[in-house]
């Protein structure tokens, strides 16, 4: 993550938590002061943030905050630890390690993360859980030749990215994921402690370094009562002509 | 919309969802078993994903899952008219009008359009089909007072952007979309032509105008089998520290 990108996280914070009470940020000096950043740095996050749609630069007049945008509780662009965006959700994170193992990648995994079929994957699972309820469900899928330190098993009890970060070496820089509405299956509704036959969010995910090279396939089950997830969407036509612009 | 159709989407979800995790389908006689159809209406099906390159059936061997093929592709982070989108997804498309009614707007949905309660809304209900099967069911609400125009009312038998656009000179620039997975429920299933009970996306969602105005309101519900909603992801986090730049 770069100072730039750091930079903006925290400034998304601010706005989320409604630090700029008239709906406007400070000048790009000031924030360059409270923030301990040059100048150039603020410039580059708050150009990060305007493409993001959250605010709006008015040449001469200041940077204003899009109101409608500043009230969504998780955006569905944004990745977070699961226990950064249970804590971001308002409760106590905590959770529940399943199963770990090391073997060789199926042919549908080894093609996800564009490895050989039978290469040896990493596969952790882990519940989630926030104020002790389970909320999320996830198998992470390493591929092992990406680990290049030594690692205690216990560092695969929980999110990934740390691990991935300090024992491969690996930051994802993107993930994509495909959303899909799905019913608990009484196996997973028992896990998650939800009805069988409710409804929950499954999010296959894989995450991309910035080589664009596949490091980590998830399979994520959401409690949807727990988490919003919005998502910003801009309009798009294949047709042609109209009164525009 | 053919049954074959039916069952092959039903295949690409299952496929999708990693129903079946060795990377290989049941045998035709068990597929037609556990969904519920015929042999020669599963053989059809098969036929049907090996065209599209996402299986591969070897003779003697049995049928394989084909992992880098990819389905439908839609940008979740893209708004397109239900019915450009029905068609990009290779589909023929049309549309069938259920209810339009003008009215005082509830509560929540004069929160959701930021007028007052009791305020005029047009309220236009419609069904999308995909090569006659229906696979979207719609709700709009617009703010009677933005229509400018006198308008039959058959532009608002279908999507409503023209009519944004054509009676209100209002052009959406932003939509901010809550993704929600659900259960259908009899009524829904019964219009949608799925199994009661089954998982569907549903998406409440806003469109804004460029001045940040909310112009319209929508509940949508989509079949999962035949739109595959993916969506970039960025990676965010609080952490301060690390090998950075």
């Amino acid at each position: 993550m770069t100072k730039v990108n750091r930079i903006a996280n925290q400034l998304r914070l601010l706005i989320r938590q409604e630090a700029y009470e008239d709906g406007r940020l400070p000048s790009e000096l000031e924030l360059a002061r409270t923030m301990d950043s040059s100048r150039a740095t603020i410039r580059q996050a708050l150009a990060e943030l305007e493409t993001d749609g959250l605010i709006t630069r008015k040449h001469g007049s200041g940077t204003f905050i899009n109101r409608h945008v500043q009230g969504i509780q998780t955006r569905l662009e944004e990745v977070w630890d699961f226990d950064e965006m249970i804590r971001l959700a308002g409760y106590r994170a905590s959770v529940r390690h399943l199963n770990l193992s090391l073997g060789p990648a199926s042919e549908k995994i080894a093609a996800k993360l564009a490895i050989g079929s039978g290469h040896q994957v990493l596969e952790t699972t882990n519940l989630f859980l926030a104020d002790g309820e389970p909320v999320i469900y996830c198998t992470d899928y390493i591929p092992a030749h990406i680990v290049r330190h030594a690692y205690r098993e216990e560092e695969l009890h929980g999110p990934v990215y740390t691990f991935l970060k300090n024992r491969c070496e690996q930051e994802i820089d993107q993930n994509i994921a495909d959303v899909i509405p799905v019913v608990a299956q009484r196996w997973l509704a028992r896990l998650l402690g939800c009805p069988s036959g409710s409804a929950l969010h499954f999010f296959e995910e894989i995450g991309f370094n910035r080589d664009g090279v596949p490091v980590l396939y998830s399979l994520e089950y959401y409690r949807p009562e727990f988490f919003s997830f919005k998502v910003i969407r801009k309009m798009m036509s294949l047709q042609m002509g109209g009164a525009d612009e």
